[in-house]
Protein backbone atom coordinates (compact mmCIF):
# COMPACT_ATOMS: atom_id res chain seq x y z
CA UNK A 1 0.00 0.00 0.00
CA UNK A 2 1.49 3.33 -1.16
CA UNK A 3 1.88 5.75 1.45
CA UNK A 4 1.69 9.87 0.86
CA UNK A 5 4.74 11.29 1.01
CA UNK A 6 5.56 12.33 4.38
CA UNK A 7 8.17 15.69 4.30
CA UNK A 8 9.42 15.05 7.53
CA UNK A 9 10.61 11.53 6.52
CA UNK A 10 13.98 11.57 4.71
CA UNK A 11 15.46 14.10 7.46
CA UNK A 12 14.36 12.12 10.06
CA UNK A 13 16.07 8.86 8.44
CA UNK A 14 18.98 10.93 7.29
CA UNK A 15 19.31 12.24 11.15
CA UNK A 16 19.20 8.43 13.01
CA UNK A 17 21.84 6.53 11.12
CA UNK A 18 22.28 4.39 13.99
CA UNK A 19 19.17 2.89 13.82
CA UNK A 20 18.35 2.60 10.15
CA UNK A 21 20.84 2.17 6.72
CA UNK A 22 19.99 3.49 3.50
CA UNK A 23 23.54 1.78 1.58
CA UNK A 24 22.90 -1.77 3.28
CA UNK A 25 25.59 -3.51 0.77
CA UNK A 26 28.09 -1.87 3.16
CA UNK A 27 27.35 -4.07 6.23
CA UNK A 28 26.63 -7.49 4.19
CA UNK A 29 28.51 -10.18 6.00
CA UNK A 30 28.96 -7.78 9.28
CA UNK A 31 25.12 -7.09 9.91
CA UNK A 32 26.24 -7.79 13.86
CA UNK A 33 28.39 -5.69 14.51
CA UNK A 34 25.50 -3.11 14.10
CA UNK A 35 23.62 -4.96 17.47
CA UNK A 36 24.08 -4.44 20.80
CA UNK A 37 24.05 -8.49 21.03
CA UNK A 38 25.39 -11.24 18.61
CA UNK A 39 21.96 -13.22 17.82
CA UNK A 40 20.52 -15.20 15.17
CA UNK A 41 19.21 -12.30 13.13
CA UNK A 42 15.24 -11.95 11.29
CA UNK A 43 14.44 -9.72 8.78
CA UNK A 44 11.25 -9.08 7.41
CA UNK A 45 11.11 -7.72 3.77
CA UNK A 46 8.60 -5.11 3.34
CA UNK A 47 8.06 -4.20 6.96
CA UNK A 48 5.40 -0.70 6.10
CA UNK A 49 4.97 1.26 9.02
CA UNK A 50 7.08 -1.58 11.44
CA UNK A 51 4.85 -2.61 13.84
CA UNK A 52 5.12 -6.50 13.60
CA UNK A 53 9.09 -6.09 13.60
CA UNK A 54 9.35 -3.56 16.27
CA UNK A 55 6.89 -5.92 18.23
CA UNK A 56 8.70 -8.98 17.05
CA UNK A 57 11.88 -7.16 18.28
CA UNK A 58 10.71 -6.48 21.64
CA UNK A 59 9.46 -9.78 22.55
CA UNK A 60 12.43 -11.72 21.94
CA UNK A 61 15.36 -9.83 22.99
CA UNK A 62 17.37 -12.94 22.32
CA UNK A 63 17.01 -12.77 18.65
CA UNK A 64 18.45 -9.65 16.22
CA UNK A 65 16.28 -8.01 13.75
CA UNK A 66 16.36 -5.91 10.99
CA UNK A 67 12.89 -4.50 9.25
CA UNK A 68 13.40 -3.87 5.17
CA UNK A 69 11.30 -1.16 4.03
CA UNK A 70 11.27 0.35 0.15
CA UNK A 71 9.08 3.28 0.55
CA UNK A 72 10.30 6.59 2.51
CA UNK A 73 7.12 7.58 4.02
CA UNK A 74 6.84 3.93 6.05
CA UNK A 75 10.01 3.43 7.07
CA UNK A 76 10.25 6.90 7.98
CA UNK A 77 7.13 6.46 10.55
CA UNK A 78 8.77 2.64 11.70
CA UNK A 79 11.71 4.64 12.75
CA UNK A 80 9.53 6.66 14.69
CA UNK A 81 8.80 3.44 16.26
CA UNK A 82 12.26 2.45 17.24
CA UNK A 83 13.74 6.18 17.67
CA UNK A 84 11.37 6.24 21.04
CA UNK A 85 11.43 2.42 21.57
CA UNK A 86 15.01 2.62 20.96
CA UNK A 87 15.55 -1.58 20.73
CA UNK A 88 18.85 -2.71 21.18
CA UNK A 89 17.98 -5.95 18.63
CA UNK A 90 16.43 -3.79 16.05
CA UNK A 91 18.08 -2.46 13.05
CA UNK A 92 15.76 -0.61 9.62
CA UNK A 93 16.70 -0.46 6.04
CA UNK A 94 15.55 2.11 3.55
CA UNK A 95 16.13 0.28 0.69
CA UNK A 96 13.87 -2.17 -2.44
CA UNK A 97 14.36 -5.90 -1.27
CA UNK A 98 15.07 -6.84 -4.74
CA UNK A 99 18.69 -6.75 -4.02
CA UNK A 100 18.25 -8.95 -0.94
CA UNK A 101 21.59 -10.81 -2.01
CA UNK A 102 23.53 -7.76 -2.17
CA UNK A 103 22.88 -6.67 1.57
CA UNK A 104 23.36 -10.08 3.22
CA UNK A 105 26.12 -12.53 3.10
CA UNK A 106 24.66 -16.39 1.89
CA UNK A 107 23.50 -17.85 5.47
CA UNK A 108 23.87 -14.79 7.15
CA UNK A 109 20.31 -14.77 7.87
CA UNK A 110 18.35 -17.01 10.17
CA UNK A 111 14.81 -16.64 8.87
CA UNK A 112 12.47 -14.38 7.00
CA UNK A 113 9.19 -12.45 7.07
CA UNK A 114 6.77 -11.47 4.54
CA UNK A 115 3.75 -9.67 5.65
CA UNK A 116 0.69 -8.51 3.75
CA UNK A 117 3.08 -8.36 0.36
CA UNK A 118 1.53 -6.46 -2.38
CA UNK A 119 -0.48 -8.69 -4.14
CA UNK A 120 0.45 -7.57 -7.90
CA UNK A 121 -2.91 -8.78 -8.90
CA UNK A 122 -2.11 -9.21 -12.60
CA UNK A 123 -0.64 -11.54 -14.81
CA UNK A 124 2.32 -9.68 -16.27
CA UNK A 125 3.15 -8.35 -12.64
CA UNK A 126 3.87 -11.94 -11.23
CA UNK A 127 7.49 -11.37 -10.88
CA UNK A 128 7.08 -8.64 -8.81
CA UNK A 129 5.70 -10.66 -6.20
CA UNK A 130 8.22 -11.29 -3.03
CA UNK A 131 7.06 -14.91 -3.51
CA UNK A 132 7.97 -15.43 -7.22
CA UNK A 133 10.65 -17.49 -8.09
CA UNK A 134 13.28 -14.94 -8.49
CA UNK A 135 12.92 -13.98 -4.93
CA UNK A 136 12.67 -17.42 -3.61
CA UNK A 137 16.14 -17.82 -4.61
CA UNK A 138 17.49 -14.98 -3.11
CA UNK A 139 15.79 -16.06 0.36
CA UNK A 140 17.54 -19.71 -0.30
CA UNK A 141 20.91 -17.83 -0.45
CA UNK A 142 20.69 -15.42 2.30
CA UNK A 143 18.94 -17.81 4.95
CA UNK A 144 21.01 -20.29 7.00
CA UNK A 145 20.07 -23.89 5.68
CA UNK A 146 17.77 -24.60 9.14
CA UNK A 147 16.09 -20.80 8.48
CA UNK A 148 12.03 -20.58 7.81
CA UNK A 149 9.96 -18.73 5.69
CA UNK A 150 7.00 -16.99 7.25
CA UNK A 151 4.52 -15.16 4.95
CA UNK A 152 0.85 -13.93 5.94
CA UNK A 153 -1.76 -12.12 3.64
CA UNK A 154 -4.81 -10.84 3.39
CA UNK A 155 -5.26 -11.62 -0.49
CA UNK A 156 -6.35 -14.85 -1.50
CA UNK A 157 -5.02 -14.73 -4.70
CA UNK A 158 -1.37 -14.15 -3.39
CA UNK A 159 -2.02 -16.82 -1.31
CA UNK A 160 -2.53 -19.29 -4.27
CA UNK A 161 -0.11 -18.21 -6.09
CA UNK A 162 2.20 -18.59 -3.16
CA UNK A 163 1.32 -21.90 -2.36
CA UNK A 164 2.10 -23.02 -5.69
CA UNK A 165 5.30 -21.19 -6.27
CA UNK A 166 6.63 -22.07 -3.18
CA UNK A 167 6.03 -25.54 -4.15
CA UNK A 168 6.93 -25.60 -7.49
CA UNK A 169 10.22 -24.12 -6.23
CA UNK A 170 10.97 -27.30 -4.08
CA UNK A 171 10.16 -25.72 -0.71
CA UNK A 172 8.50 -27.73 2.28
CA UNK A 173 5.49 -26.51 3.98
CA UNK A 174 5.71 -26.78 7.77
CA UNK A 175 2.32 -25.60 8.38
CA UNK A 176 -0.41 -24.07 6.86
CA UNK A 177 -3.60 -21.73 7.92
CA UNK A 178 -6.58 -21.01 5.68
CA UNK A 179 -8.34 -18.86 8.70
CA UNK A 180 -5.13 -17.77 11.33
CA UNK A 181 -7.36 -15.65 13.56
CA UNK A 182 -9.62 -18.25 14.56
CA UNK A 183 -7.12 -21.34 14.92
CA UNK A 184 -5.40 -22.16 17.98
CA UNK A 185 -2.51 -20.52 16.22
CA UNK A 186 -3.90 -17.37 16.78
CA UNK A 187 -2.63 -16.94 20.34
CA UNK A 188 0.91 -15.34 20.18
CA UNK A 189 0.23 -13.83 16.59
CA UNK A 190 1.93 -10.47 16.38
CA UNK A 191 -0.26 -8.05 13.88
CA UNK A 192 0.47 -5.82 11.38
CA UNK A 193 -0.87 -2.44 11.45
CA UNK A 194 -2.58 -3.68 8.46
CA UNK A 195 -3.51 -7.20 9.58
CA UNK A 196 -5.57 -5.94 12.50
CA UNK A 197 -7.27 -3.62 10.18
CA UNK A 198 -8.25 -6.21 7.94
CA UNK A 199 -9.24 -8.95 9.79
CA UNK A 200 -11.62 -6.85 12.08
CA UNK A 201 -13.46 -6.37 9.04
CA UNK A 202 -13.81 -10.52 9.12
CA UNK A 203 -11.20 -11.14 5.90
CA UNK A 204 -9.57 -14.56 6.94
CA UNK A 205 -6.08 -13.81 7.34
CA UNK A 206 -3.80 -16.49 5.31
CA UNK A 207 -0.53 -17.75 6.77
CA UNK A 208 2.51 -20.06 6.02
CA UNK A 209 5.82 -21.25 6.56
CA UNK A 210 8.35 -23.37 4.95
CA UNK A 211 11.55 -24.07 4.79
CA UNK A 212 14.16 -24.85 1.83
CA UNK A 213 15.25 -28.56 0.92
CA UNK A 214 18.59 -28.03 2.44
CA UNK A 215 17.71 -28.41 5.42
CA UNK A 216 16.08 -31.92 4.87
CA UNK A 217 18.74 -33.46 2.87
CA UNK A 218 21.18 -32.40 5.95
CA UNK A 219 19.26 -33.62 8.30
CA UNK A 220 19.20 -37.34 5.92
CA UNK A 221 22.93 -36.75 5.05
CA UNK A 222 23.48 -36.86 9.52
CA UNK A 223 21.32 -39.81 10.36
CA UNK B 1 -21.20 -39.03 4.85
CA UNK B 2 -22.65 -42.04 6.21
CA UNK B 3 -25.94 -42.60 4.55
CA UNK B 4 -28.64 -45.22 5.69
CA UNK B 5 -29.02 -48.59 4.58
CA UNK B 6 -30.73 -49.44 1.90
CA UNK B 7 -32.20 -52.75 1.33
CA UNK B 8 -32.80 -52.64 -2.16
CA UNK B 9 -28.91 -51.92 -2.80
CA UNK B 10 -27.35 -54.93 -1.96
CA UNK B 11 -29.27 -57.41 -4.42
CA UNK B 12 -29.51 -54.20 -7.53
CA UNK B 13 -25.52 -54.85 -6.71
CA UNK B 14 -25.55 -58.19 -7.32
CA UNK B 15 -28.02 -58.54 -10.25
CA UNK B 16 -25.49 -56.14 -12.28
CA UNK B 17 -21.98 -57.25 -12.40
CA UNK B 18 -22.22 -55.88 -16.15
CA UNK B 19 -21.75 -52.52 -14.40
CA UNK B 20 -19.98 -52.91 -10.68
CA UNK B 21 -17.35 -54.97 -9.32
CA UNK B 22 -17.49 -56.15 -6.05
CA UNK B 23 -14.29 -58.08 -6.51
CA UNK B 24 -12.13 -55.79 -8.41
CA UNK B 25 -8.37 -57.86 -7.76
CA UNK B 26 -9.99 -59.91 -10.56
CA UNK B 27 -9.53 -57.42 -13.25
CA UNK B 28 -5.93 -55.89 -12.01
CA UNK B 29 -3.85 -54.75 -15.30
CA UNK B 30 -7.16 -55.43 -17.21
CA UNK B 31 -10.10 -52.86 -16.67
CA UNK B 32 -10.16 -51.97 -20.41
CA UNK B 33 -11.56 -55.10 -21.14
CA UNK B 34 -14.59 -53.81 -19.35
CA UNK B 35 -15.29 -50.92 -21.73
CA UNK B 36 -16.94 -50.41 -24.91
CA UNK B 37 -13.21 -49.27 -26.07
CA UNK B 38 -9.87 -49.05 -24.77
CA UNK B 39 -9.55 -45.42 -23.30
CA UNK B 40 -7.12 -43.32 -20.42
CA UNK B 41 -8.76 -44.74 -17.51
CA UNK B 42 -9.77 -41.69 -14.40
CA UNK B 43 -10.69 -42.98 -11.26
CA UNK B 44 -12.75 -41.15 -8.21
CA UNK B 45 -11.84 -42.54 -5.24
CA UNK B 46 -14.91 -42.38 -3.22
CA UNK B 47 -18.07 -41.44 -5.63
CA UNK B 48 -20.41 -41.30 -2.91
CA UNK B 49 -23.92 -41.25 -4.68
CA UNK B 50 -21.95 -41.10 -8.37
CA UNK B 51 -23.09 -37.63 -9.92
CA UNK B 52 -19.25 -36.43 -9.87
CA UNK B 53 -18.35 -39.47 -12.00
CA UNK B 54 -21.44 -39.96 -14.07
CA UNK B 55 -21.24 -36.44 -15.32
CA UNK B 56 -17.91 -37.02 -16.34
CA UNK B 57 -18.25 -40.07 -18.28
CA UNK B 58 -21.20 -38.83 -20.08
CA UNK B 59 -19.21 -35.48 -20.74
CA UNK B 60 -15.83 -37.35 -22.05
CA UNK B 61 -16.56 -40.41 -23.87
CA UNK B 62 -13.24 -40.24 -25.22
CA UNK B 63 -12.10 -41.43 -22.07
CA UNK B 64 -12.83 -44.26 -19.57
CA UNK B 65 -13.82 -43.80 -15.75
CA UNK B 66 -14.44 -45.65 -12.75
CA UNK B 67 -15.98 -44.91 -9.62
CA UNK B 68 -14.80 -46.44 -6.29
CA UNK B 69 -16.93 -46.78 -3.26
CA UNK B 70 -17.13 -48.00 0.30
CA UNK B 71 -20.40 -48.06 0.75
CA UNK B 72 -23.07 -50.04 -0.46
CA UNK B 73 -25.95 -47.56 -0.17
CA UNK B 74 -23.95 -45.10 -1.90
CA UNK B 75 -22.80 -47.71 -4.77
CA UNK B 76 -26.46 -48.61 -4.87
CA UNK B 77 -27.77 -45.17 -5.64
CA UNK B 78 -24.58 -44.40 -7.90
CA UNK B 79 -25.82 -47.62 -9.76
CA UNK B 80 -29.23 -46.55 -10.16
CA UNK B 81 -28.23 -43.74 -11.68
CA UNK B 82 -25.71 -46.17 -14.22
CA UNK B 83 -28.57 -48.49 -14.51
CA UNK B 84 -30.85 -45.59 -16.08
CA UNK B 85 -27.91 -44.03 -18.12
CA UNK B 86 -26.11 -47.16 -19.24
CA UNK B 87 -22.83 -45.17 -20.08
CA UNK B 88 -20.38 -47.52 -22.19
CA UNK B 89 -17.25 -45.65 -20.60
CA UNK B 90 -18.34 -45.77 -17.05
CA UNK B 91 -17.85 -48.58 -14.67
CA UNK B 92 -18.08 -48.83 -10.56
CA UNK B 93 -16.18 -50.47 -7.88
CA UNK B 94 -18.14 -51.26 -4.49
CA UNK B 95 -14.66 -51.71 -2.37
CA UNK B 96 -12.20 -50.05 -0.07
CA UNK B 97 -9.92 -47.68 -1.66
CA UNK B 98 -7.57 -48.89 0.31
CA UNK B 99 -6.44 -51.29 -1.75
CA UNK B 100 -6.12 -49.29 -4.81
CA UNK B 101 -2.47 -51.66 -5.89
CA UNK B 102 -4.45 -54.81 -6.22
CA UNK B 103 -7.12 -53.20 -8.00
CA UNK B 104 -4.99 -51.26 -10.43
CA UNK B 105 -1.54 -52.97 -12.37
CA UNK B 106 1.39 -49.80 -12.07
CA UNK B 107 0.42 -46.83 -14.29
CA UNK B 108 -3.07 -48.26 -15.21
CA UNK B 109 -4.35 -45.31 -14.58
CA UNK B 110 -4.61 -41.85 -16.10
CA UNK B 111 -6.05 -39.18 -13.47
CA UNK B 112 -7.55 -39.39 -9.99
CA UNK B 113 -10.51 -37.59 -8.81
CA UNK B 114 -10.76 -37.23 -4.70
CA UNK B 115 -13.85 -35.31 -4.05
CA UNK B 116 -15.40 -34.15 -0.83
CA UNK B 117 -13.36 -36.94 1.22
CA UNK B 118 -14.26 -37.60 4.74
CA UNK B 119 -12.24 -34.57 6.31
CA UNK B 120 -11.84 -37.77 9.52
CA UNK B 121 -10.52 -34.31 11.95
CA UNK B 122 -9.25 -35.81 14.81
CA UNK B 123 -4.88 -36.11 14.93
CA UNK B 124 -4.71 -39.49 15.20
CA UNK B 125 -7.70 -40.01 12.58
CA UNK B 126 -5.12 -38.34 10.06
CA UNK B 127 -4.04 -42.07 8.67
CA UNK B 128 -7.79 -42.50 7.30
CA UNK B 129 -7.15 -39.11 5.32
CA UNK B 130 -7.39 -39.95 1.54
CA UNK B 131 -4.58 -37.72 1.32
CA UNK B 132 -2.47 -39.00 3.81
CA UNK B 133 0.89 -40.05 2.62
CA UNK B 134 0.02 -43.45 2.37
CA UNK B 135 -2.73 -43.09 -0.14
CA UNK B 136 -0.29 -41.03 -1.92
CA UNK B 137 2.12 -43.41 -2.33
CA UNK B 138 -1.04 -45.88 -3.86
CA UNK B 139 -1.90 -43.09 -6.43
CA UNK B 140 1.61 -42.39 -7.20
CA UNK B 141 2.19 -46.59 -8.28
CA UNK B 142 -1.24 -46.91 -10.30
CA UNK B 143 -1.28 -43.55 -12.06
CA UNK B 144 0.75 -42.92 -15.25
CA UNK B 145 3.97 -40.29 -14.56
CA UNK B 146 1.49 -38.01 -17.12
CA UNK B 147 -1.36 -38.47 -14.31
CA UNK B 148 -2.63 -35.57 -12.10
CA UNK B 149 -4.81 -35.93 -8.98
CA UNK B 150 -7.56 -33.75 -8.63
CA UNK B 151 -8.53 -32.82 -4.90
CA UNK B 152 -12.39 -30.65 -4.18
CA UNK B 153 -13.48 -30.09 -0.22
CA UNK B 154 -15.42 -27.56 1.25
CA UNK B 155 -13.32 -28.53 4.46
CA UNK B 156 -10.75 -25.92 5.60
CA UNK B 157 -8.66 -28.44 7.94
CA UNK B 158 -8.83 -31.13 5.36
CA UNK B 159 -7.01 -28.49 2.86
CA UNK B 160 -4.78 -27.81 5.09
CA UNK B 161 -3.74 -31.21 5.89
CA UNK B 162 -3.75 -31.95 1.86
CA UNK B 163 -1.44 -29.35 0.61
CA UNK B 164 1.14 -29.95 3.66
CA UNK B 165 0.70 -33.59 2.82
CA UNK B 166 0.98 -33.27 -0.42
CA UNK B 167 3.82 -30.89 -0.38
CA UNK B 168 5.77 -32.67 2.13
CA UNK B 169 5.40 -36.08 0.04
CA UNK B 170 7.15 -33.98 -2.75
CA UNK B 171 4.22 -33.27 -5.41
CA UNK B 172 3.71 -30.28 -7.21
CA UNK B 173 1.05 -28.11 -7.31
CA UNK B 174 -0.50 -27.64 -10.96
CA UNK B 175 -3.53 -25.18 -9.74
CA UNK B 176 -4.76 -24.01 -6.33
CA UNK B 177 -8.19 -22.47 -5.78
CA UNK B 178 -9.26 -21.17 -2.32
CA UNK B 179 -12.40 -20.27 -3.47
CA UNK B 180 -13.13 -22.42 -6.49
CA UNK B 181 -16.81 -21.18 -7.03
CA UNK B 182 -15.81 -17.66 -7.41
CA UNK B 183 -13.06 -18.03 -9.52
CA UNK B 184 -13.21 -18.54 -13.93
CA UNK B 185 -12.53 -21.95 -13.17
CA UNK B 186 -16.13 -22.64 -12.25
CA UNK B 187 -17.48 -22.96 -15.65
CA UNK B 188 -17.47 -26.22 -16.80
CA UNK B 189 -17.02 -27.54 -13.17
CA UNK B 190 -18.62 -30.78 -12.50
CA UNK B 191 -20.37 -30.62 -8.86
CA UNK B 192 -20.93 -33.72 -6.48
CA UNK B 193 -24.37 -34.09 -4.75
CA UNK B 194 -22.76 -32.95 -1.91
CA UNK B 195 -20.83 -30.05 -3.38
CA UNK B 196 -23.86 -27.87 -4.63
CA UNK B 197 -25.79 -28.42 -0.92
CA UNK B 198 -22.70 -26.70 0.29
CA UNK B 199 -21.77 -24.38 -1.95
CA UNK B 200 -25.63 -23.36 -1.85
CA UNK B 201 -24.52 -22.29 1.94
CA UNK B 202 -21.89 -19.96 0.98
CA UNK B 203 -19.28 -22.28 1.83
CA UNK B 204 -16.09 -21.69 -0.11
CA UNK B 205 -15.53 -24.47 -2.06
CA UNK B 206 -11.20 -25.54 -1.85
CA UNK B 207 -10.13 -27.09 -5.28
CA UNK B 208 -5.99 -28.39 -5.70
CA UNK B 209 -4.57 -30.39 -8.47
CA UNK B 210 -1.19 -32.10 -8.44
CA UNK B 211 1.02 -34.55 -10.29
CA UNK B 212 4.23 -36.68 -8.75
CA UNK B 213 7.54 -35.35 -9.61
CA UNK B 214 8.31 -38.90 -11.79
CA UNK B 215 6.40 -36.63 -14.70
CA UNK B 216 9.06 -33.55 -14.01
CA UNK B 217 11.82 -35.61 -13.98
CA UNK B 218 10.94 -37.72 -17.43
CA UNK B 219 10.55 -34.47 -19.41
CA UNK B 220 13.33 -33.16 -18.12
CA UNK B 221 15.69 -36.92 -19.00
CA UNK B 222 13.79 -36.15 -22.35
CA UNK B 223 15.23 -32.08 -23.08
Amino acid sequence: MRLRNKKWARPLIESNPKYIVTEPEKYRGKWQERFAQKAPLYIEVGMGKGRFITEMAAAHPDKNFIGIEIQTAAAGIALKKQVAQKLPNLQLILANGAGLTTFFADNEVAGIYLNFSDPWPKKKQAKRRLTYKSFLAQYEQVMAPTGHLEFKTDNMGLFEFSLQSLNNYGMKFDGIWLDLHNSPEAEGNIMTEYEEKFSQLGQPIYKLTAHFPKADQLSAQAD
